[in-house]
């Protein structure tokens, strides 16, 4: 399966696509951030090179799922906005390639990669380079971060469904026991 | 000039299509909204829909420019979060056809079509099919809203510009004055 992770951000966007084959293991396709404000400071065509960029990487690796992580606080309003909207463009990038999208939490991805949910960006980035045998350091975490959630998905999907734990799923699930 | 004028909303969006004439007349060419939301529930779906609609719209009525009210606040940081998402693929089907964004602030919006700044949505609403000749009473007031920013756009691009009023200009502009 070959995940596409997705780090957004107006300034820099990173991603990062794995392959994971069979049982948790991990191969790397390709890593590395979109630099918007360098190709052009006005913000609107900074959306368009994030859409045009993430659609050329997946029509490059062609993965078979996008990861991304969730939102739930920016330093202000101002800058939740543009996070928003970069955020925006890249997953559209995605739902227009017909890619599914799945969330996870900062805290989630950080414990799947590191096993600690309050890990720094500095332990996820050492994880990821372990995991995947990278060998260089990579010059922005948000390269990482997009690998990172990448992983997070492929070992949340390998993970058993939890059973369901409510009566009715019981009774469904049991009828020889029903009086 | 054939004008865009978009209201973003990740349930309802409002569009409206405007041709100005000469000094300040204008013609209805289209309006309408976009209903994301009942289309698909799956949040990064509408945003597909959203994006999608507004390219066809484009597509179909061939603007010079298109033109969206500013954003400030929003009732919550999700509220805020959902707008821009949906705001950010409108505003990337009209860039990715290359068409310029202009911006205004809902007062500016308002003030341009009532001559009031703190106008009720009833009162824009009134002005705009008064101005564009519209009979009937549209049933949601984010067309209406489309409709007004792209007049106020219309107006806005008619008014001659304000002189330069730094120091800097006026030695530039009147060079014999300079001892």
């Amino acid at each position: 399966m070959i995940i596409l992770g997705i780090d957004p951000g107006s300034v820099v966007c990173g991603y990062g696509v794995v392959d994971m084959q069979g049982n948790n293991s991990f191969s790397l396709i390709e890593y590395g951030v979109i630099h918007a404000k360098k190709s052009t400071p006005e913000f609107y065509e900074r959306l368009k090179e994030i859409y045009k960029k993430t659609d050329n990487i997946i029509k490059r690796t062609n993965p078979d799922c996008s990861a991304v992580e969730s939102m739930f606080y920016a330093k202000n309003a101002q800058s939740l906005m543009k996070l928003s909207h970069a955020r925006a463009s890249a997953i559209l990038a995605a739902t227009m390639n017909d890619l599914p999208i799945l969330e996870y939490s900062p805290k989630e991805v950080k414990k799947s990669v590191t096993g600690r949910g309050a890990a720094s960006k500095e332990q996820v980035s050492f994880m990821v380079r372990k995991i995947l045998n990278i060998k260089e350091t990579p010059e922005f975490f948000d390269a990482t971060d997009a690998l990172a959630v990448a992983i997070c998905h492929g070992l949340k999907s390998n993970m058993p469904q939890s059973k369901g734990s409510s009566w009715s799923d019981y009774v469904k699930n049991n009828p020889n026991k029903v009086l």
